[in-house]
C-alpha cells in the first residue's frame, strides 16, 4: 500500500534471490575531488595524470575504495536498510577501473541465511557485483549483515552458510588492464619503498591522526548514495542504542588508507578485499589513527614491474599506533580498535 | 561614498525597475556531484548518463532545484541583503534544463511595493528571470520579501500589489525539450510507481530524516553564491533575535525534495513553483523530514510518456511524518513544521 | 628504519638543498567550484565562462589563492612538519593561469638558515616554485618557518638570512597571457569601480563576517593535501597549546579575499605577495571579517585596459571592521587580528 521503500526484513530474503539496485550512477572527476578532501588522499595515480600516466594509465582513475563505497551504497535500501549491524567482509575482487565518465550499476545475490537463536533477526549474506554499463565488471565482494525481522514469529529458513575464503588467492588478482609502471618517479610518488623494500610480519604506525566531523560523514556517506539512516538522522539516533549517529564504517576505511600513504606511498591499487571488520562503533569527532602489517607476499606473472602485498590495516580512535594496538588476551579487539581490514594491494616493484 | 555594496532598503525600490544581477555562473558536473553530497539525492536523470538517456535528454542535466537556487543565489545582493523575511513564491515557471557548461545569467524585475503599517519596512516583490548566456529562458519566478526601511520617515510608496496566479495552469507548463523516457528502467529508478499510481488526495510520508550540521547548510549556501549574512555570520547573529544562523530556506527545501525520492523517484522533473512558504526557521542540528500530498494531476498534451503531478512538499523539524504534521485549528503553522511548497512535477507515466 | 615520513628537522636542512616535492597535483573544474563552496567567492572571471571571455581568457581559471595553497601544501611534508610557526610570506610572483586539466609540481630550494637563540629551533627560509609538468612557472615565493630541531645538541649551522625585497617591484610584475578586459561588463562584475576610482591611502570594510566551521577549513586544507597536523588531529591538539586545531591561515586569506569582493570586485587577479603574517591564530567557531588598505598604484605597460593596485588585506575574529582595527600603540598586532596580507592586484582600467 504504502509507496515508501521500507526495506526488507530478515524473512524477504531468500537464498538465490538477485537484486538488482537502484540508481545507476554516473562518475565524474568532481567524485575524485571531493573524495580527496573528505579523505586527505595523495595517492599520485588518483590525483595526478602525471603520475596516472607513469603507471601506464590514461588518466587518473577514481580512488578503488570510493568504487567499493558507491557499490555498496546502491544496495542499502534492499540489503541493510533494515540492518542491525555490518558483521564482515569476503572475497572481495576489483577489475576494471573506474574513470571518470563511466557508470556503475550493482545487484547483489543472496548467498546465505542463518536465523539468530534469538529468533528476532539473522544473518544475509550477499555476493554484490559493481558492473560499468558496457558490462565490464568494476568489483564483486561478500558482506553479511545482522538483519531484523519483521515478525519474530515468521518461520525459520533452513541456514545456508556460504563457502568462502580465507583470503583471496593471489592467482585471482586482476592486474587493471594498462597498470604498467615502468617509469614511475618515486620522488614524486612520495616514497622510495616498494614490494622488496616490504618484510612480512612488518609492522608500520602510519602516525598521522584524523578527526572526523559530523558533517564529513555525512558528506562522504550522501556522495556514495549510501541512505543508511544511522548516519543521518540524529532525532531519531538520539532515541538509540548509542544516543548519536554513527560514522558510516567505509568512511573510517577511506580515512585510513589514506593515513596508510605516510609508508605504503607506493601501493598503488587495492586489488582485493580478503576480510574486513568493524570492530567498534565510529562517532563525529573521534580522532582516526592506523597502522598495517604485511601478511603476505605474491609475485604478479606477467607484470614484472608490480607485486602483490597482503595488507593488514588497522584503524583506532583516539589511540595513536606506535604500540601497534590489537586484540586483548582473549582476542577481543581493544575497545579503541575500530576496523580490521585485510586487502591485497598492487604495489611498485 | 563607500565603495561596499550596502544592499538596497525598502525606499530604493521602483515599480518596474530592472535589476541585473552580477557573476553569471558557468555550472559543471562539480555542481551537480558537490549538490547530491549535500542533499543525498538519488534522482537518476541527475546522477545518471544512463538514466538521463533512457529519459530522452542527452547527459544528465543539474537538479532543478539547484538552478532555483542559483538564480535566487543571484538576487540576493540586490533584492534581499536586508530582508526581515522571505515571505513567499509563486509563479515559477522552469523552462530549459541546465547543463554542466552552460552559463547562468539573473534579472530581476520589481513587480510590487506595500509599506507595513509599521512603518519601518515593507513588502518588495520581484520576478526573477534566469537564463542562458545565448537567451534561452531557465527559470521565472516572483517572490517577496518583508525590507527594511532605511529611513522610516522617508515617504510612503503608492502601493502596488502584484496580481499573481494561485498556482500556475498546467497548459502553462514547459516540458523541456528532448524530456520523453519511452525506455525508462522502473527498476533503475528506484520505484514501479507512475502517473496513474498517484491519486487526487493522497499523502505520503518520505520515512527518511536528516540532520543539517552548520557546515553543510554554509557549503550548500555558498555554492549558490547566495551571500546572506544571516546564514554566515555566528557573531553578528549571537546578538540577533535567534541567537544563531538561521539555514537557508532552499537548503531544506532541497533536503526535502531529497527525501521525496522515497515516494516520488519518479517524478523526473519540477517543472512550476506555484506557491512556498519558510513555516519556521531551521538551525543546524535540527532533523528534517517530509511528506507529500497530490493536490492535482493533468495530462501534457503531445508528451504521451509522461504526466504532470501538482504536489505539495511539506517538511518538519525534529517530528518524522507519519501522521503528516500541517496546521493547527486555527490554520497556523505546527511549530515543527518548516516548508510548505506547492509545485509541479513531471512524472512517469 | 621506519617507512614513514617523519619530516625535516631544523638541523636537516642545507642552504642551497633543492626539494622536489610529492605528488604533482591535476586540477579540475571541480577544485573550482569546491574552493568556491568553501569561500563563498564571487570573482566571475573564476566562475563564469563569460566573464572569463569579457577578460580576454578562453575559460575560467583557477583562482589564485587556491593555486597558491595547492603550491604550500606540497611542501609541507619536507618544509614546515614539524615547524612551531608559520613566520611569513615574501616576493611572491604569479606567472602563467592554472586551468582545469593542468598539473601543478612544486619544488623548494633552501634559502636560508638562522638558529634561534633558545637553541631548540632555528628559522628556515625557503623558495618554493610551481610549475605545469610542461614547465611554464605557475608561482614562485618565500616564506619562513620555525622548525623545531630533532637534537638540541646538534651543531648550530652558520647563520644565512636571504636578502628579500620590501615588496615586489611593480616591473616584476607578470600579467598572464590573454589577460585583456576590453569588453569587461562592470554590471555582471558586481562593481562599477576599477583602477582610477582608488586612492592610495583609502581603507575599504568589507562589511560582511563568515564563521568557520571544523568541517570547512578541514576539507579546505585537504583540498590542497597539506597534511599539516595541526589542522587534523584534534586528539593530539587536546594536549597542545591551544587546546584544539588551528584553522590553516591560508583558509583564513581565501576567506577574507572573498569577503573583498565587496568593495574590490574589479580586482581580477592576484599577481604578487608583498609580505604575509598570520598574526594571531583562528580556530572553528570564529567569525571572520576584513578591511583592505590601498597601500600602492602602479601602470602596468603595454597593458592599457589594466592597472595594479597594491593592497593590504587585513582579517580579523569576531570584530567587524568598520573601525579598521590593527595595531596598538607599541605596533603589536590587536589580538583580533589574524592576517595581515599585503599584495598586488591586477584590476580593471
Amino acid at each position: 500500500m504504502s509507496k515508501t521503500v521500507q526495506g526488507n526484513f530478515f524473512e524477504d530474503f531468500r537464498v538465490g534471490q538477485e537484486i538488482l539496485h537502484a540508481t545507476p550512477r554516473t562518475v565524474t572527476e568532481a567524485d575524485a575531488t571531493l573524495y580527496l578532501a573528505l579523505t586527505g588522499s595523495r595517492f599520485g595515480v588518483h590525483c595526478s595524470a602525471t603520475m596516472a600516466r607513469m603507471a601506464g594509465l590514461p588518466r587518473p582513475p577514481l580512488d578503488d575504495l570510493l568504487t567499493f563505497h558507491l557499490a555498496f551504497g546502491r544496495s542499502v535500501p534492499e540489503v541493510s536498510r533494515n540492518a542491525v549491524a555490518n558483521l564482515g567482509y569476503a572475497d572481495g575482487r576489483f577489475g576494471a577501473l573506474l574513470y571518470p565518465g563511466d557508470t556503475l550499476i550493482a545487484a547483489s545475490e543472496v548467498i546465505g541465511l542463518k536465523q539468530n537463536s534469538s529468533g528476532t533477526s539473522g544473518t544475509v549474506y550477499v555476493r554484490t557485483r559493481a558492473r560499468k554499463d558496457d558490462g565490464r565488471e568494476i568489483l564483486d565482494f561478500v558482506r553479511w549483515v545482522m538483519v531484523a525481522k519483521r515478525d519474530p514469529a515468521s518461520p525459520t529458513p533452513q541456514a545456508v552458510l556460504p563457502d568462502l575464503p580465507d583470503h583471496v588467492a593471489p592467482e585471482r588478482l586482476t592486474v587493471p588492464p594498462g597498470l604498467r609502471p615502468r617509469h614511475f618517479d618515486r620522488v614524486l610518488s612520495g616514497s622510495l619503498y616498494r614490494f622488496d623494500s616490504y618484510a612480512i610480519g612488518e609492522r608500520i604506525d602510519h602516525v598521522d591522526g584524523m578527526t572526523i566531523d559530523e558533517a564529513e560523514h555525512r558528506l562522504a556517506t550522501r556522495l556514495y548514495q549510501n541512505p543508511a539512516r544511522v548516519h543521518f538522522d540524529a532525532h531519531l539516533a538520539r532515541e538509540g542504542r548509542f544516543g548519536r549517529c554513527l560514522v558510516y564504517g567505509g568512511h573510517v576505511l577511506s580515512i585510513a588508507r589514506s593515513l596508510s600513504f605516510n609508508g605504503l606511498a607506493n601501493v598503488l591499487h587495492v586489488v582485493a578485499i580478503n576480510a574486513g571488520t568493524h570492530a567498534n562503533p565510529v562517532f563525529a569527532g573521534d580522532t582516526i589513527y592506523a597502522w598495517s602489517e604485511v601478511l603476505g607476499k605474491a609475485d604478479l606473472p606477467h607484470h614484472p614491474d608490480l607485486g602483490a602485498l597482503r595488507l593488514r590495516l588497522v584503524a583506532t580512535k583516539d589511540r595513536p599506533c606506535a604500540d601497534f594496538p590489537d586484540k586483548d588476551g582473549e582476542g577481543k579487539y581493544l575497545p579503541e580498535v575500530v576496523l580490521d581490514f585485510d586487502y591485497w594491494g598492487i604495489v611498485l616493484r
